[in-house]
């Protein structure tokens, strides 16, 4: 089985972070759009069991993706089950109408523009993404991937990385929730005369 | 939306089948081992709403297939959905994790080898499938794929040919369970001393 260890940070910007990474060495790629959409389970209530499941449509690919309970609350440890969908936006489409046929909903779509680095950091090769949200700003996330015997690790890879990032401190906490959970909060939150 | 018109007949043997197929003209592929596990919903009875979904491995592609409850009583008239997954055999085990990760249960594996023809019959373009079923035996399944304004012209082509290849005489009934509901059918019936 595999988990995704990861933390992630509101930032008013990315350019002090561009800098931080380059000068560790980061490697990045080009910046990709990503475009997410969440569906609700025919009869589990996600936002309770805190699982999700989404098509992402990136670049032409497509992948079906599973997030089971995060498992720890300091990091956003959680199972995840990525699959690979044939490519190309109808094979995308056409998978949402089969998830519709199965009692599945869609909720909400999540647009973002990626900026992937990949950071040697700790023996750990983390993946940093730079992240700007449709209705809801700059993020960055720090993440790896391990099995269970390296769940620990990756998470102490984690943490020391975003403390060397200047992220995590007392003005810069940690953003718990995903985009999902952020954009359908906006959406039902009160509005402020 | 698509529909998938088919009958199916239980035969001794496909000597007799291959031999008028082949005076009709009809292009030969080799045989290919497919591997189906069917699953059941988290809360519907796929028996009872007659639906299916099934992970099929076929020569190391995986297709993920939903199908729809029948719409008519001679053929197997019915909405089809079906998903190219990435191939290998690790991709279709991952797939399973998922499908189990959201509530859903294998049932039962169906394994066949299949023998597809095209026979070109009536100005449309019919696939013939030789089926040897492990633990049900020889079959012949005639299948034309359809949109919505198609769907009556295709149940007569298929209606036609079947008569043509002297299926469905009064010794030769069309059996519109599937494979998966025959099996299941046999593991619970009770022994014939």
């Amino acid at each position: 089985m595999t988990f995704e260890v990861e933390q992630k940070f509101p930032v008013p910007d990315h350019s002090v972070l561009l800098a931080k990474l380059s000068a560790l060495g980061a490697i990045r790629s080009e910046p990709i759009e990503q475009i997410d959409t969440y569906y609700a389970h025919p009869t589990r209530d996600f936002a309770k069991t805190d699982e999700a499941l989404r098509i992402r449509r990136a670049g032409g690919d497509n992948f079906l993706t599973y997030k089971g309970p995060k498992l720890d609350v300091e990091t956003k440890t959680r199972r995840e089950i990525e699959i690979s969908l044939a490519p190309g936006e109808s094979a995308a489409a056409s998978f949402g109408v089969l998830l519709e046929a199965l009692g599945f909903s869609p909720v909400a779509t999540v647009r973002k523009i990626r900026t992937l680095l990949t950071a040697a950091w700790r023996g750990q090769s983390v993946e940093v993404a730079l992240d700007d949200v449709d209705g809801l700003g700059t993020f960055v996330e720090l993440e790896l991937t391990a099995d269970e015997a390296e769940v620990d690790a990756a998470r102490d890879a984690i943490l020391s990385l975003a403390s060397e990032l200047g992220l995590g401190g007392s003005d810069h906490s940690a953003e718990r929730r995903s985009y999902l959970e952020l954009l359908l909060e906006r959406a039902t939150a009160p509005e402020i005369p």
